[in-house]
């Protein structure tokens, strides 16, 4: 069933960093992301793979994590992902990419999750200095970050309380838990 | 597999209109959107579903379908999607909404298909008319309208050719033909 690796595809932020993906695993979570819908199938999104642990370390020093866990600067090494695919818009192709974005790094992540693997889509990245780190081509546009590991964190979905606050949280014991809205209440009508 | 899932989810616009889908089908590919990613957690989208031929005859009035194929106004009646989900941006919760919506929408025809179901993302949409037929919220914004049937018809996935072409066309059999890039061209060095 696809809901149960949806509900196993959880955002993820600790990993076991020893444990290495290669090159040919990623391209394979990238065809999943080919093989998914793009808008007019104009198909404007260029992908940077990364699974060395000199160009991980690039990109980590150009990404924020957790935003709501204003105490935890981010997972420690020895924690750190193995890898990365970066998603990119080619401006030469497309000026705007509407979702397809969002449709690539779901599919992205279903793969790697399906492979035992976990991840994170991360926005908070400092474009500039990424784009000059890895001189991405200059009409590429940085459009969202997948880190990409083997889970070492446990994370949970649980309903958003009476408050209807939707910060995820951690534990005392490091368990990670995510407030999901019912489906009541967005579904409307 | 899901690749073999995300392969087999092509984007459909002919439907056996008379196989009915009801709403607790469409509320499960909505939880399936539900338990996804999405941007800081905020959750701000919101969805309508309609499975009813008058609904659906109204949302229907207010999209246009398959740009490349010039000739074809969409399915003609007796070929029209059995259900839409209709989803919706609230900006009481997010003034934007990333790409959100993207990833929802691969959740939900994900979740479809492997129901042998199929449909389409639809992003050109009459907004403001849709807005006041279906009495939307007025704090929300249509994002994308997905719809959803039977599929009657065949769709394959080719190659880009030289011209780098990406249009898709139908054959005089009535298959529809997807260009789709290559890993090669997709992944940068």
């Amino acid at each position: 069933m696809v809901k149960e690796l949806i509900v196993k595809n959880r955002s993820c932020r600790r990993f076991y960093e020893n444990y290495l993906i290669d090159i040919e695993m990623l391209r394979d979570f990238v065809d999943c992301a080919r093989l998914s819908a793009s808008g007019a199938n104009l198909q404007p999104l260029k992908y940077i793979l990364s699974c060395d642990s000199q160009k991980n370390s690039l990109i980590f020093s150009n990404i924020a994590w957790a935003g709501y866990l204003k105490k935890w600067p981010g997972p420690e090494e020895g924690e750190r992902p193995s890898a990365y695919v970066i998603i990119l818009g080619d401006r030469t192709i497309s000026p705007t990419f509407g979702c397809d974005h969002g449709i690539a790094a779901q599919s992205i992540l279903l793969g790697a999750t399906e492979q035992g693997l976990g991840g994170c889509m991360i926005n908070s990245v400092k474009r500039e200095e990424m784009q000059r780190v890895l001189t991405l081509p200059k009409q590429c546009e940085i459009l969202l970050v997948i880190a990409i590991g083997k889970p070492k964190e446990k994370v949970v979905i649980e309903p958003v309380g009476a408050k209807g606050d939707i910060q995820y949280w951690r534990d005392s014991e490091g368990v990670h838990h995510v407030p999901k809205r019912s489906l009541d209440e967005i579904i409307i009508g």
